[in-house]
């Protein structure tokens, strides 16, 4: 079969040829559908996150799939259903009680491999096997979406992260400010303008960026109730007196002030969840002792939120069925797998968010 | 009635005279035993923190306090019960839902006045009076102490929002640290170190501080299964690497760098709570891809904490009630409250934590 790697001496994503694997006890075999591409994908394909798997000069990429299930093999799986899989795996010394517990998205740096990204093959294949456990089932109609219920996971457990950590008092939020226009910041967006999230209901949205207005991101938030709001006019710093302070703040961008000045945006008792994972390094010059007094006197929360588990993967793939089918067609860019494998992973300022399409629904 | 207050001309704390208050309808009338001293008391008599209230050129001091009641007046209280008041009470608009709810500690600033602090006379007088619902009663043979149900109450509301940030998913700390061998800090350890808290139990516990290991605030320490770090041979930054990461850090200094360090000295999935209030300014250089990608991708977390309400005062009781009287003596100066009034305010290295005292229990 096909499957879409980079190596170690050249980290151009390119076609490998490998044996279909083979289900183990408690392992289904899944025929992949699509993959989607994120920045986690060009941070492991720079080298500068993750690795190969132990002993390999390859890794198979992705790790945002939706899949059909072809043989259940020896599990309670469905032949024919839509399935999810989430991303983390026990390392080599075998499963820890944050896998046992199945909370591995709790487990520490060192106590897990994670497919297609660090040292575990992922889901650009054209069949992939997954212990049962790890696959979540989705609506059939969510076949041609179902790649996102990863990322939409992501910031349903930051959702969960920032609520449990104003759980201890009534919090009555009704102002969020997403920073990014990415996708997990359009999915925040399109996730917290939807209703009544584990986060709370928001009456007002924000979502802070950097493009133009006719960027195809910046567009996109036409479709919500959410005010995009240009980071060159309006710095994070200065944003809660040009507008007003927000309850929750779900960082998307990895952008390393945003860790100190998200708390200047807050309202008292607010929460910031961060979510981007930033890259290299970055030293600025910091008010310390208003940042530390304003979070002591105003009750404020910061939460730093990496990767999901099966809780989240289910909670996103109600948040996904609920949105709006003409708004995740507008997000999404689908690329053919295997005719120019590099191409879905080319940075373009027409797409947002590109699928790498292995095979269709109706192909199964 | 004699009272200590500041001026606004003379900012010396200094005997004046009142008319002892009448207690209104759902209000009591208390005899003040005691009154604790503490880093926030020195702020206002400095003018760095709170305000006198509104009209008056005076400000009573005094915001950690004990007594009994004297007047039960219309309210359910026993007459002879030992009581400590809470700080905060309703801005002069009258009460915002946080007060109706009995969560005024979640109030943001400009919506409360506090006792002794700003914009309310404090506890340091003969006689005070206080609703019933801001009384908490405590176990008579807490009379001499009752005035630590205040700070400590602190501590326990920092304890629920930091058990609260990671009540999400199952976490299991051992291992505390708390900045500050202050008061604050030494109450904390003795909390931590009692067995089970609201945070969690903890089977070890370290207090970083930069003073001699003959200070009478090291030595006490002595009593505790807690190890004293000395900040000037290890600092902050360098402490997970000399001991051990911490699943709590419990920041009771407000020395500014501690808002971002404490995420250095976290263990993944733990939580710093920042009790300590900066005053002035301090800017820094920070790393913040390092500090901002840390908490991410270990998913800590940060909380700042003020002020408790009467829920926190009752685990604080509890709390207390706990605790070694040895130690809570070790602990305490006591000091005539009318003699030299300015005497208890001044800074001494050997004294821990001065109370003032205004009445004895015997003498109620």
């Amino acid at each position: 079969m096909h499957a879409i790697a980079v190596g170690r001496d050249d980290r151009t994503p390119r076609v490998v040829e490998r044996d279909p694997p083979t289900p183990a006890s408690g392992e289904a075999l899944v025929r992949v559908l699509r993959v989607g591409v994120d920045g986690t994908d060009h941070a492991v394909i720079a080298g500068d996150h993750g690795g190969f798997p132990e002993g390999a000069d390859e890794l198979v990429l992705g790790h945002e799939a939706v899949g059909v299930v072809v043989d259940a093999n020896d599990t309670d799986l469905d032949e024919g259903a839509v399935v999810a899989p989430t991303v983390r795996r026990p390392p080599a010394g075998g499963p820890n009680p944050y896998f046992d517990r199945g909370e591995p998205d709790m487990a520490p740096p060192g106590g897990y491999v994670e497919r297609g990204i660090d040292g575990a093959d992922g889901y650009m294949a054209e069949y992939v096997t997954s212990p049962a456990a790890d696959l979540v089932e989705l609506p059939d109609d969510l076949a041609d979406y179902g790649f996102l219920v990863e990322p939409v996971s992501v910031v349903e457990k930051a959702f969960e992260l920032a609520a449990a950590a104003r759980s201890s008092f009534r919090w009555e939020p009704d102002t969020a400010l997403v920073l990014g226009n990415g996708p997990l910041g359009l999915l925040a967006v399109a996730a917290l303008t939807d209703g009544a999230t584990t986060a709370g209901h928001y009456d007002t949205v924000y979502c802070l960026g950097q493009r133009d207005p006719d960027h195809p991101s910046v567009r996109v938030l036409d479709r919500f109730d959410a005010a995009y709001v240009d980071a060159r006019d309006t710095p994070l710093a200065a944003f809660a007196d040009a507008y007003e302070p927000a309850d929750l703040v779900v960082e998307a961008t990895g952008h390393p002030p945003h860790a100190v000045e998200s708390l200047d945006a807050l309202a008292p008792n607010g929460v910031a969840a961060l979510l981007g994972v930033p890259e290299g390094t970055h030293e600025e010059s910091v008010p310390l002792a208003h940042v530390h007094r304003d979070a002591v006197l105003s009750n404020k929360a910061v939460v730093g939120s990496v990767n999901s588990n099966a809780r989240h993967f289910r909670a996103a793939a109600d948040a996904l069925a609920d949105m709006d089918t003409d708004f995740l067609d507008a997000l999404t860019t689908v690329a053919p797998a295997f005719d120019d494998p590099a191409a879905a992973f080319r940075e373009d300022e027409t797409t947002i968010k590109t699928a790498v399409e292995l095979a269709t629904y109706e192909e199964r």
